[in-house]
């Protein structure tokens, strides 16, 4: 139906989360509707991110070079540790700019019907970071159950560590409305409950 | 916060029509973790699609050569030309493979707002196209205030023509629940009913 070129696009658009079928053709009527240096553009930046983009050899953030900007950031307080599954986690929680710690990126959760397990995952190079200088390491993955789980197995691992964990507060999220939120939120909610 | 080179390819995808920033986080992580093959395809398909794909010299349709699929084959009845907006309303049209005619791609409406007049679209061409082999001149432009209008307008330049002129069937999509239809749906429903 379209000229090989076109097809091909399609197909490769479409192998892109979040986009479907349709949307790929979408986007590949898009791109060839556009002027040359928009494609050029993306393509150039495709390959660039894959050349240029590197993991930080202490966290596991994305890096452009051998420290991540954070990592390599001297006014960050190196004594407290927040652990997040991927590097995503990672710069939704810098977004509000609360945090002034560092960070350690594990790549992932446990999910042994997966096949991942804590030799998958960054586990290691966390123990190996945690020396005397650190006071605290916040459990700071999603509250699933793949999250919940990876977050339970540190704290284990880390018990017998002289360092303060922590877990990121659960309840219910700004806005929303206590009459359609889920039992379990509803449960967490009261458990934390503070002084006010 | 993120490395230049990851920045620069989350912009690149929230370019893209449908992509928000948060898709275009999500795309450029995926291409990030995806073998490195992947984003080379992507890439090398998006400067190829640019190269490769030409407009079709006869209908206006994509095309990878002179002559796209359409006009190419001989088993087309050359006798009908189906009047489209665009190569991808071809396409939906293609698709449930009823139609053996031809097409004429306008590359667009009429939209004066948007300075789309008669000389931006591919009208002349397809005045030139219609001699005496073409019997009949199927105007299938969408059943929008532009398309209608665009429709109008070649109804009233082909008037003189000693061709057929038909405009698609207008009415209650299948599935649709007439409850929720909207006025002029149901008015054109009613008007266009037929013997059966």
């Amino acid at each position: 139906m379209y000229p090989e070129a076109l097809q091909l696009l399609i197909d490769e658009f479409a192998k892109l989360p979040t986009v479907g079928p349709k949307t790929a053709k979408r986007l590949a009527f898009h791109i060839l509707n556009a002027p040359e240096e928009r494609a050029h553009s993306l393509a150039r930046a495709l390959v660039d991110v894959k050349r240029k983009v590197r993991t930080c050899s202490v966290c596991g953030n994305v890096s452009g070079g051998e420290l991540c900007s954070i990592c390599d950031d001297s006014r960050r307080d190196a004594h407290v540790i927040c652990v997040v599954a991927t590097a995503r986690d990672l710069a939704a929680l810098e977004a509000p700019g609360v945090f002034h710690g560092v960070y350690h990126v594990l790549g992932g959760l446990l999910s042994p019907i997966d096949g991942v397990g804590p030799s998958s995952l960054r586990i290691d190079e966390l123990l190996a970071r945690i020396d005397d200088s650190v006071e605290e390491v916040i459990l700071a993955t999603n509250p699933t159950v793949a999250g919940e789980s990876t977050a339970l197995y540190l704290q284990k691992v880390l018990a017998d560590r002289a360092v303060r964990i922590t877990r990121i507060a659960q309840g219910l999220p700004i806005g929303a409305d206590m009459e359609y939120a889920d039992a379990l939120t509803l449960k967490l909610s009261l458990d934390g409950r503070h002084s006010v």
